[in-house]
Order: C-alpha cells, then structure tokens, then sequence
C-alpha cells in the first residue's frame, strides 16, 4: 500500500492516481465467447450438456434442478443458516418493497391528463456463479426485487454442483426455473432460449470475464437481451476523519481485498495519522485471513490519500465514483448532499460495507468502474419498465391544437398536422349540428 | 397494405408477421464509424471543422454558437411559433417535474436504515439531427429533462446551419453548450472531449444509421460515454374497435408512416369493417400528404391484422410491443391493466399520436424495435441516478451481527465476517467498562 499527499500531487498525477486499470480481455475471450453462444444456439440443450462436461467437470444427470433437489438442499441446511437467509431476505425485501412506484398523474393543462405507470419486465435470467464458495447473497439481490416487481418468469442459472444455500435462497424467492449451466454457455442458453432453458428479456448477475463478454455480446444483438449494467472490479473509497476507528477502517478495506486480486481499495482521509495507523491494522489483521493471499494482492495496488480538507476528500470520492463508499467521520449525514457518485454509501462507525453486502436491506449489484458517474445501484425499477399514457377530451385537444399544428408545420410534418385538425373539424361540425 | 385475419394464420406466420426487418448496417457503417471516432479523438475541433465541412457542406466560422447567435435566432421566429414552443415547454416541464422522486427512507429492522437518493447526471450530451426541418420537439424532450433533473452540463450538437426554432428551444432549456457539428464526429466530440466541445457523461437523442452506430461504439467503451437506449425505426399500433373512426385512425397510421419509409404500422381490430374503411381512408388521405412518398413506402410493409376479440388486440399488441400504442375503442381505460409492453399509450378518440410527439407533456423518446420489453419510456430517471445508503446504530449492528456473520462463512469470505465482529467486540468491551 501506498501512502500519497494529494496536494503534493500535479493534475496529471491526481488523475493518474484514480484511474482504474484498463480491463485487457483480448480478442481471445471474445472469440471464444462468440464459437461458445453459436453452439447454444445451434444445438441448443446438447451444447449445454457437453460445455458444462468439458468447463465444469460435471455431466449433470438433467439440465433443469427438480423440486426434490431444492427440497432435499433446504433439508441438508442448519437452522442457523436458514434463519440468517431469512432475515436478510426479509430486510431486502422490505426495502425493495418500498420501492413500488405509485401512478403518475398530471394534468398538464384542462383536459390533457399524463400518466406514467409501471410493468415489471415479463422474464428474467439470474445468473450465479460458482467457485469455491456459494454466493446465496447474489441470489437474494436479484431474486427478491424479481419477485417484488412481478416478473412472471425467473430463470436461474449457475454452474453445477449447485449449493445448498443456493437452492433455499431461490426456493425462497419463489423461483423454480433453475438449471445446472454456468459461463457464457448459460447466458447464451437465457439470451436465445433452449429446448429446456426458457428465453428471457433481460439478464442479471456478476460474473468471470467470460460471463461479462457474454453478457456484452447478447446485449448487442436485438435478438438477444438486455442486461442489468457493465461489470467491472469490485471496489472501496472511505473518507475517514480523525473520529474514526483504524481497526475499523482496516477491517472494510480488507473486506474489498479479499473480493479478488483486481479489487480496487483506497482510503482518503485529512489525518495523515489516520493513514498510518490504518497501514499498520491493515498489516496485523492481515495475518489471520483465509483469504489473505488474495487480499495482499489487491492491497498491491490500493492508496491511502491524504487530503487538505473533509471538503476535498468528498470532491476526491466524487471524481473517482467509488462503487462502495464508507463514511467514517464524525458528522457523517453532513457529507451525504455533497455526495455525488457512488453506488452505495454507509454512515458512521456502525455500518461496515459487510451489512450492505447481505442483510442491510440495500442491494450489493452496483455499478463498477466509474460508471456510479451514470449507472445506478440495482434496485426495483431494474425489473420493470415505465410507460406513459396520456388521454385527451374533445375540449382538452381542441385547447392543444394550435401548439400542436404550429409545431408539426415547422417540422414539415403535414400527417402529425392533420392527425389534430381533422378531428377538431369533426368536432366543429358536431356541435354546429347540435347548434 | 395488406389485410390479414390473425387466426387464419399459423403460429409461424403469425410470428413471422409481427417481425422485424432486420437491421442491416453492416461493416461499412461500423468502420467508417470507428474512423471518424478516432480522427475527432486525435485531433479534436480540427477533425471536426474538417468533418463538418465535407459531410455537411459548411464551415462554420466557429464551433461554437454564440449568445448573440442564439438572440438573433429568437428575433426572427414568428410570435405563434414562439407561444407554441413555450406551450410545449409548459406540459412538458409540468409533467417531468411530477416525475421528481422523494428519498426513500425505510428501517428495515431497528436501528438499520436504508435509503434510496437520487443524484443528476452531472454532464450529459443532446444531439438533434438536422434535414430538410429542424426538430425543436427533440430539443424540448431531451433539454427539459436535463433542465429539470439539475444536469449542470448540458451541451447540445447539431448539424449547421442550426435552425432558429432548435435555438430558441435551447434558450428555452438554459442550454448555452450549443455546437455546429452533427453525425458520429458530434458523438465523438460528446463522448470524449476536444479542446471547445465538453466531455459528456451521457448521450441522448435520434439519428441517422451513422449517429446510432456512434453512440453504440461510445457506449461500449468505459472511457466514452453511457447512452439513452438502442435505436430502431419508428412505430405505431393501433386497437380500434367498431366505434372508432377510420379517419382519424388513417390519420394516425399515416403520421405514422410520414415519419419514414422504414415506420412500422398496424391496426389491429376485431371488426373487419374497421379494417376496410381504414385502408379506404388511407387512401383519400394519402393525397394531400407532401410527404406522401415516404409514406406510401412505409405503408408497403404495415399491415392490417382482423383478430377475433379485443383480448386477442391487446395479446398481438403485447406481443409486438410497439413504441406508440393508440387505443381507440369504447372503453378504452379498462384495457390500461392488460396492455404490457408499449413505449407510449395514447387512449381515445381525441389522443392522437402528434399530441405526444409536441405538446401533451410526455416524452416521445421511446424504446422501438421490441425494446419496449425491457426499457422504458425517458423520463426524468434517465437523467439521473440512484444511490442508496445506510446507516446502522450500534445497537442495530449487534442485533444483525449473527445474520452476517453466518452468510459471510457461508460465502468463505473472513474479512467480511470480522469488518462486523471486530465493531461488535469493541462494542461489548465499551458497554463492560460502562458496568
Ligand atoms: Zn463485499
Ligand atoms: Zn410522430
């Protein structure tokens, strides 16, 4: 880890500073992404059996997870580790809940009534991956706002074996559509749909890079389908004051290292003694980790920034767009309207960046890489659409059709004019008739 | 036109029928794209001058459009245009404004507060196309939404020479970014900067083959720019039963099909009378339409489809998904609850589709090609983002500690687990000093 002086710093080196390393797939990963979905595509539920063989070392005995499977996984799990699933999916779905928009409408002037409505996006693809470890927290993120907005078809992906806890968190979120499928292959299988995986309009989840290249290229066709947001590493910014706690500092800034090598990590503080002693708790805790190996990795390319001010630290996190951002200050509330980019932010000593990741209620999909700068953190309006409607009375069109014609003769549209005008001729003559 | 009764059809040809033509850019596009891209980026307003001189025949003395240009611009507009663009403005602010969300704040057990907050897209890019008539409607659909959500920099490009009505709108927004540049260079200039055009965030607005595939390849790139939504011909579909009038729906489809010869246009009745005096009326008033050649184009490939009942309308029209959706039938509010997919609804007799393309309040950027499955119509929300936060008491972490905690070990992911033990063993050793 690096400890910088941001005001010793040119503008070329402050911005060199914050920017994120180029994410180099290569034409290699693309190519083979693209031979991976033209095989799906054209042998469909066969191709899917074979590459699961050839890149998950498993043949599952059939595609699709059976209901005893779920239930028999549901069984296998200790008491424990359903009560935690289920209280973070309460949480989470208390939250998501609240995010039910209610019908817009306007009346924009007498008799022309504006109306914006929602619908839930009809059918989603979750994807999840494997590794090591499950990731039932994924599951929770995207199956509860899938089940909250209504989406009538949930397809769920992830590379076999399947876990346990990933079996309950969907049976929890009421999704029943479950393959054993995983990579580029299971995107390619919800994109363009299979004899047994179902087609989807949009796709969601995190993934290796041939998951995110699979992602890009069915986003691109029109045929294919949409996808949640881009992926990049996952990363942390605290702004810490000297209020706050270095253990405590260090404890979040590890918990983004061990996500992957490539997690960015950085923490900008005014206290330069907050920097060196959240070095040295980085160090000690360091030591204990499973996961350490990965961590140290990440802490490789991570910077602690010390800063002149509370009022340039804020502007440092809103020029890089942290995907996690932690505020450990002493009025940390105080900073929030000054906040512009971020995916997620947590306030205060109490709310490490562990909570938003499971059970705050929060959804830990958040755009990466800067794209906080135009992306927004996953959430309910991500499984719906909005649509508007507007009606008219006779009197309301007949009030607009000055503007309206006035409008469609300047931009040469003759059709758009007469569209208005022959139905207020309509209306001239009926009521002359009623005259 | 062709008239067909759906359920003469196989499901084949039904499906074939709803299709799309294909898009077919093909490389030449996409290359001579990918090299004005790297000229405007290598050398910035020089490129661009040199672009615009050989794609749009002038050299703009400057870049730039000063104030003076823009004051000018206003003194020559008519008083009744003027008025008619301040109405528009006035309904369509009106209704943008209503789409203003208030934060969210929920507990979602005690002491853990989630909220959602939205931001604005600091910098976002407008690009209004040029041709034979200027298009202040797009200004007014893309500049209020910008306005309104607080954007602090908005540039707008447009092919010179830009006409009065498109800078009397821009005056009308708080736009003073005015650019004469237009097609992939103006997108070039937005996503990456030169030395005069400001580097945008986000880029909004229509065009042709050339502009579409630029704001694909931007938006493909992390250091480019994010973008509106896909790109696809305009639409129109429109339910009537018997009580509507065929002149205003002939009046509707040809606005439609005046658009371009690529518009798609359908009627879908369940009265073949409706059917037939439609394609009567079509006739006579195709006449009068100075732009009738694009229309009779874009009448070649739309079809009138004869269903069996109003649900099967409203089950054709979900599956199409159009852009525009006009519903002119008896009771035409019931159907609201059944319709899915659509961009924008217009309900009744006296709603035409111009009302929404100018002045109603709506926006008429809308998803097309099938896109209104998955994205929604633009509003307010596409110029801003949202970000959650959370805040958790002392009490409240050690309440959600063990949920946590346990998913974390579930996930092997240790740092995680003691970024919440370490808080809650300080907490505990706090609260023993207190006894
Ligand atoms: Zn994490
Ligand atoms: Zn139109």
């Amino acid at each position: 880890m690096k400890t910088v002086v941001w005001q010793s710093l040119s503008d070329n080196q402050q911005e060199s500073l914050l920017e994120r390393p180029a994410i180099t797939d290569g034409r290699n990963i693309s190519r083979t992404v693209s031979d991976v979905i033209d095989d799906v595509r054209q042998r469909g539920d066969q191709a899917l059996l074979e590459l699961t063989e050839k890149f998950d070392g498993i043949r599952p005995a059939s595609l699709k997870v059976s209901a005893d499977e779920v239930k028999a996984a549901s069984s296998r799990l200790s008491d424990d580790m359903k009560a935690a699933l289920k209280q973070a999916y309460k949480n989470i779905a208390t939250f998501h809940k609240a995010q039910k928009p209610a019908t817009l409408r306007v009346e924009t002037q007498p008799g022309v009534v504006c109306e914006q409505i929602t619908r839930p996006i009809q059918s989603v693809g979750l994807y999840i991956p494997g590794g090591s470890a499950p990731l039932p927290s994924t599951v929770l993120m995207l199956g509860v706002p899938a089940q909250i907005a209504g989406c009538q078809e949930v397809v769920l992906c992830s590379p076999p074996p399947i876990a346990d806890e990933i079996l309950y968190v969907a049976e929890l979120c009421g999704i029943t559509d479950i393959y054993n499928v995983g990579g580029a292959q299971a995107i390619a299988a919800m994109a363009y749909g299979t004899r047994t995986v179902t087609k989807v309009d949009k796709i969601f989840g995190p993934g290796n890079a041939y998951v995110t290249e699979a992602k890009r290229q069915v986003s691109n066709d029109f045929r294919g389908a949409a996808i949640d947001m881009p992926a990049g590493p996952s990363e942390v910014l605290v702004i810490a004051d000297s209020s706050a706690d270095p253990d405590f500092i260090a404890a979040d800034l590890l918990s983004q290292a061990e996500h992957g090598p490539d997690s960015q990590v950085i923490l900008v503080t005014p206290d330069p003694s907050i920097a060196d002693r959240t070095a040295d708790a980085i160090q000690k805790q360091l030591k204990a980790l499973s996961r350490a190996d990965i961590a140290r990795q990440a802490l490789g390319s991570s910077i602690l920034i010390v800063a002149d001010s509370l009022t340039q630290c804020v502007s440092i996190s809103n020029h890089y767009g942290p995907e996690h951002l932690i505020v450990q200050t002493r009025h940390p509330r105080e900073l929030v309207s000054q906040l512009t980019n971020a995916g997620s932010i947590f306030l205060g000593s109490w709310s490490p960046e562990s909570v938003g990741d499971y059970a705050s209620g929060t959804n830990h999909v958040l755009p990466t890489y800067g794209y906080t700068r135009t992306y927004s953190s996953l959430g309910l309006a991500d499984f719906s659409k909005r649509m508007t409607v507007q009606e008219l009375t006779a009197e309301g069109l007949a009030e607009l059709a000055p503007t309206v014609v006035t409008i469609a003769e300047a931009e040469g549209l003759d059709a758009h004019k007469r569209a208005v005008t022959i139905r207020v001729e309509k209306l001239t003559a009926q009521s002359q008739r009623i005259k």
